[in-house]
């Protein structure tokens, strides 16, 4: 397995060049474009690694399955159902799906922005620091690492640039889906994607949904199958932004990725994948990652379908 | 003349009722459903009343008109048609355009809250404040009133309850169309749409823009022809939000209508006129305001077309 | 006058060539970019030419504000504002505009293909044949030229590539708007866009619009004034295409252009106006036309507003 | 098994009549309601059956991955997701996704009658009739059943009234997506969805998919096991119409439902199964199918995720 993995990144390693990192914020161009790595946690308790497996990056959109799975754990899967929706919008990731006058949850799901802001205020917890600490103390039990932390100045810069969040946050609270505070709520959803990772964190993540709930290493019960199914369900319809169709054809599993070039792939009883190459298409997915997970996948017939 | 007037206010009396004032602040849902009012200035200086003409309410969208006239004396028509667009979009006033993940001027026209937002920045002035200074002053100088405030109340509410207005400004920063503080900006929109006029105001507005720049009694230039012939086209084929076909037919004057209840109409050559009726449709409009307009369009043969 | 004409028709030459014919079918686009002519009916019985104003081409979308008329002599304004609509839908001439499984009167307008479509069925005749001959009387009338004729090999020409419209006529059938065989109802609607005329053609229907409703020479009364009126306020709003706010603000007369390269404007009271130059820019109006009108306007003061 | 079924079909008897038939055509109208039936083909060569198994219906929207593997199989994946392409478009099924003025293969998938419109004329055959011979034969293999055969009235009544694919097609042809005569690309189209099947038909094409292209009972290949991945891996992200991701949370198994009542499941490695029963919800799927599936699913853990 060992070998297949180095196997995989070097027959990757083209790709890394194609993409570029995300631009928007300094912290994310900055991204070394020659990074990639994976990690893979297995069902019988071994692991594997290749490339740049530890490197910390930050966690951006993979941080809606963790928060989809706190609103679940909170909520229940009705109110969350009924609230935010599960249906592929067809729209990038974070589109404003608005043009009638007004805003309901069937333009709204958990991967696209405007539903992640709105699963930051459906998280139990006075306020918004509490939200994000619950949200932060989850992630870490997943990944198995209470040392798992915020990136300050990725935050930072995200607080200060996010006028496209600022303006779905204020739709959402134009049309009654959202009270309170909007820079309040926001604080915690800027906190919430600048959580810093490595391919270790995501593929202990993401073999918690595998394992649909229990622990990676211990076996422990740390949330309802069900859960894992609604998470992985969701992944598969609209994990890979508006690329999500045509990798659930070439790759076939769950998979979330972030424009820090991370993705967090999901193999149901069998593995967890974190991988990490900050160079993106032009849908925000990262190039030589999703080369990985086709080779990966085809290699190891991880295809669910 | 003044006997007509009375005669219509007469007549569209039973369509005050029909309509419901505005709601999304107190201020506004209080005004009184009963009021009905209007204002002619004509060119050659008399000027005649009927109703609730004196009575003060807030200018809301009729500032638009203003506010493109600031621009253009700022900035000349060219930059205006190439910063705002002057295209109908076929959408209510504070519709959100973007589906396709990129905005442009095609989107916007002056007379969207968007677009006008976008002039608060356009207009001149070291700063938010002294710009809306300009604008009230502008809005005297035509008014013939220099005793032409702010409704410091309607302004605060504005400002508390404006979440669209912000998803709106935050959107138009996110593509780059605005640069600063987005809440400074606000700042003077949320004034500008809280200035205090009656329809004797709105009469002796328009009737610069029917004079074709020129004051109402002294006849001194205030502003180039050209210009009253960009606003009074703008009026036209957008000024009555997605009721402005019909308005056309019907009635076929250059006019705008804000949710405070007010219509401001120009006949071009002929008059200004202003209404006032805080019962309102559907679209915004108000409904025995465009009454009235219908029937002294029909008797006095006002349609321009 | 004549003078003036010939002046601007000289002075706009250059923007001749800026332009491509329509290319859809190859009638169009064998158009002589060269051609550029003007004709103008005065209110005082005198006519001006220059330029191409004798040679024929196809009327195309400017025998839409003809069939408006026809529409409501046969059935009233109510039941054409009812069925059609007449707001600017913010879209291209041909644009469909469905995206939410459904279509009413809101999506039209009769300026558009699918409300031109539409507007063949509600015009009186026992069938599609009839309905046309009494369009082209109409036509001729308005003309004051009995020999108006269909251009046989432009019509068999759309009727052969008409896919676009084929899928309109489908979509208002799909939504009950249409009753009976689509081919039937779409040979009056390419038969109508098939008209050959003139410059002078054009100008003395133009005149019957400006005119009110009465006939350029024996100023007999062919219709009602009200007709007139709704026609010229459509005109404003959407005669061209997505250019019509553009146009408005730098003509501000209502006008109706055709992709077969020709222009027909109205200034009410005072003149009909046809143009013809077959080279287009990318909203399909004659680019050299709006040029001359342009010019026309600025120098007689012609804009309404 | 035989007694899950069976207790599976009594426990959601009650759900039979929450829907209506479809109602566009008089043979889908007459669907009885209180038909109810399921059939289960398991990969150990048994199969059950409980209800009106046995009962024909029309095939409907199930043909759409027959012909998505047809095309599949002429034409190679890089082709079919090239001119198709396969990503949800977040519309319903019949809908028209142009508002842009053009038409792209982002705009379809396979699972959208503009897609399968598309996918026959991708599948080889001299002609129409051809084509359609080779996909009947294809279905005949599938369900392991010769004598699968058209259903003469629901097909001349579908072709009677189909307005909405008639729009669709010339769409497609309008934008060079398509040559050649539309109706004879509608005639395959139309007899396509009416092929006659059992809930045992459906079961047998739906164990090839699940068995990745081999034969229920020989075993002998039928297909590319990656022609199945691509098939149910569209299945799930746009199978169910727009309640495709509610349906993988639900039930979690690639599926695709009919108009004519029927939903045809896939339980990769597992099962296929077979459902009728003629009451839809809002968006087209049997609403007492979908409880049978979500039942059957939850009893025998067969969500994929």
């Amino acid at each position: 397995m060992e070998a297949l993995l180095e196997k995989i990144i070097k027959d990757c390693a083209p790709y890394k060049t194609l993409g570029r990192p995300a631009s928007y914020i300094p912290e994310l161009a900055n991204g070394d474009i020659n990074d990639l790595g994976i990690y893979v946690t297995c069902s019988d308790g071994q692991s594997f690694m290749a490339g740049d497996a530890l490197k910390p990056f930050t966690i951006q959109s993979i941080v809606k399955p963790i928060l989809l799975l706190l609103c679940l754990m909170d909520n229940g899967p009705d109110l969350v159902r009924d609230k935010i929706g599960v249906e592929a919008t067809g729209k990038p990731f974070d589109a404003i799906n608005v043009t009638e006058g007004s805003l309901s949850s069937s333009h709204l799901n958990p991967m696209v922005n405007m539903g992640a802001i709105l699963m930051c205020t459906m998280i139990k917890g006075r306020d918004s620091g509490e939200r994000f600490s619950r949200l932060l103390e989850l992630t870490r039990l997943l990944a198995d690492n209470p040392s798992v932390e915020l990136d300050q100045k990725v935050y930072l810069s995200e607080k200060q640039t996010g006028s496209k969040n600022r303006a779905l946050a204020y739709l959402l609270k134009t049309y009654g889906m959202i009270d309170g505070d909007v820079e309040e709520i926001l604080d915690c959803y800027f906190k919430a994607c600048s959580i810093k990772v490595t391919c270790k964190d995501l593929a202990n993540i993401a073999f918690t949904f595998a394992n649909r709930g229990r622990h990676p290493l211990s076996d422990k019960r740390l949330f309802p199958a069900e859960y894992a199914h609604f998470v992985n369900a969701v992944l598969v319809t609209c994990g890979m932004y508006d690329g999500s169709g045509d990798f659930a054809v070439k790759v076939g599993v769950p998979a979330k990725s972030g424009v820090g070039g991370g993705i967090m792939a999901v193999s149901p009883t069998k593995m967890g994948i974190g991988i990490f190459s900050p160079g993106l298409d032009s849908k925000g997915n990262s190039i030589a990652g999703i080369k990985v997970l086709e080779q990966l996948s085809k290699e190891m017939y991880l295809s669910i379908f």
